[in-house]
């Protein structure tokens, strides 16, 4: 193995770039960690409603940092119509997220069925427009569902949403189950999964009492971990790197009061390449390395590279993770905050 | 219903009373929280290895609050030999403590099997004195072994011993699971179970991102938690409270840094039977409290209620658990704190 690698320009398929003085931080991180491509969620306050709001968005992103390739989502949402789609897709937006309701950040607004969103799906449909879904189910009791099995209960209507939208791009965003990925696996070509980096390193043991861990879906048992690094390691072109990189002010991350839990997420931006490389290498798959960061989700969302755009990696002796990175009022603490990488991102 | 309830000598048979400054504020709580009788728990720095240190430790609380009823118990290690055992019995020590190496707040020198035990567990098995379980194996992810399953992999453990030492009286401690309390109920006489209180309110999704609520074993789906509810409305005798109440220093709970989780261990002593009350009477088992807290736990350790000792709590319209209780240096704060509970102890 060399000691450098040159990736043909580094998609990440599902990061959060939040707003404001925190996006000013911490958009710049995706070039920082070796990323060309960013594709953007919409769990905005409020969320990314419609192509108007999204192109708007999408400038001020570019305004921060122009050189990166954005691709926009809009919020799946009851005020979300066909005729949005049809104008969505001329303005050049990408995707629609779902968010199940009050899974996860900002996903109030979440869906609680599907059914009444089948007139959209068939617009996207025909306007090859990709549906993203956060695949979890809300916890209840009653039907014994909790954070642990939120997942793979989700998966029925994964299978029902795709043998009734056959033709619909579809991808289960964070997969973090075995469950989930043989179904992924099982499901024609228009089904996608994207996998974390964090969910190829963490089990629950790693998030028990350790709230800079915890995220949405929770990571799970060491088998479902496993499932997820073989497939990578098979190189299936179906599963790719999503980041789902989620930065929270850090006294959200750290503290708990007994009436307020700490905010889900985990932060992997300005470490992402070197931090994918290491894990991939540690399970014998770093050969899998640009297919997973870049060309299996490009071919998936039809996203070529621009010509030039190769990022190379290099191997070092221990490259320290920054504790923290800080811009005006905003910080955030990034994974592995003060551990040592074995991989740089050549400037 | 009435709107007291009178309890014979309620008895907590699972208590942390720590050493020092903490012991001198946390032990005050068992008699403030409604009970009369604790099962103190040996994990100390160092554990408690033999009878001449449990009847100092013993000393040691009785000089902070004469008025409980001490239960002394030996932490299980190696140095632990059945002259001990006998000598321990004679010294009116109850019980021995097994914990599974490193799963819970000082288990560093616990066990990793059973076999080499065997001659203890025959000498406790002569001497009638009780095993104490810490029911989980150690996280191992070649045996995909996380928290989450970590005491359904214990239960053939406790079927071999109890198979071994079928006269050995035998406490499987604050069980989690349906799989543990139908494991119990399915063994003989000499083998029963603690149940938390906190277990009987929280699920995985109560401690997910929220350390107050973080404790080892950790609670489990809604359906287990139902199985602990269930067997308890049952009034199946060889089923009773162990609080497992376990002090932290606030700042250690509520507090993780990327290198440091947070201490497992929630903390109920001071509201006890107020909180015991108020759960068991959510799901319809007011009537089995005396059984649950008193009378179950009476019977299998003969520890007889002395006459005169009778508790009484009243219905109160929403009684605030305090947010903190400090004393010097030292201080703690409840489970439930800031809540109201809506039954109190008559003082």
């Amino acid at each position: 193995m060399s000691d450098t690698i040159a990736i043909a320009s580094p998609a990440d398929f599902h990061v959060h770039l939040r707003q404001g003085d925190l996006a000013a931080l911490v958009t710049k991180h995706v070039r920082q960690g070796g990323f060309r491509l960013a594709y953007v969620m919409p769990n905005l306050k409020p969320p990314i409603a419609n192509a108007e709001e999204a192109l708007l968005y999408k400038a001020q992103l570019q305004a921060i940092d122009p050189t990166i390739e954005y691709l926009m989502t809009l919020y799946l949402s009851p005020d979300l119509t066909p005729d949005e789609i049809r104008k969505a897709k001329r303005a050049g937006i990408v995707g629609v997220k779902s968010y199940p309701r009050g899974v996860t950040t900002n996903s109030d607004g979440g869906i609680e069925s599907y059914e009444t969103y089948y007139p959209v799906f068939e617009a996207m449909e025909q306007e090859d427009m990709v549906l993203n879904l956060h695949g979890e189910i809300p916890s209840d009791a009653a039907t014994n569902t909790c954070v642990i099995n939120a997942e793979p209960a989700f998966l029925p209507h994964l299978r029902k949403l795709h043998a009734r939208f056959p033709r619909l791009r579809i991808v289960l965003e964070h997969a973090t189950t075995r469950a989930a990925v043989e179904c992924v696996k099982s499901l024609g070509d228009t089904v996608a999964c994207t996998i974390t980096a964090h969910h190829l390193v963490l089990t629950v043991d790693d998030w028990a009492g350790q709230s800079w861990n915890f995220c949405k879906p929770v990571a799970k048992f060491p088998d479902d971990r496993q499932a997820l690094r073989d497939v990578i390691k098979e190189g299936h072109p179906r599963f790719f790197l999503g980041s789902d990189s989620a930065p929270h002010p850090p006294h959200t991350k750290s503290t708990a009061t007994p009436v307020h839990a700490c905010a889900a997420g985990v932060y992997t931006s300005p470490i992402l390449l070197p931090l994918v490389a290491q894990v991939l290498e540690s399970f014998g798959a770093l050969d899998r390395l640009e297919g997973f960061v870049s060309t299996n989700g490009r071919i998936f969302y039809r996203a070529s590279a621009s010509a030039g755009e190769n990022v190379v990696i290099r191997k070092v002796q221990g490259k320290r993770v920054e504790e923290k990175w800080v811009e005006g009022e905003q910080s955030v603490v990034p994974f592995w905050a003060g551990r040592d990488l074995s991989w740089e991102v050549v400037e």
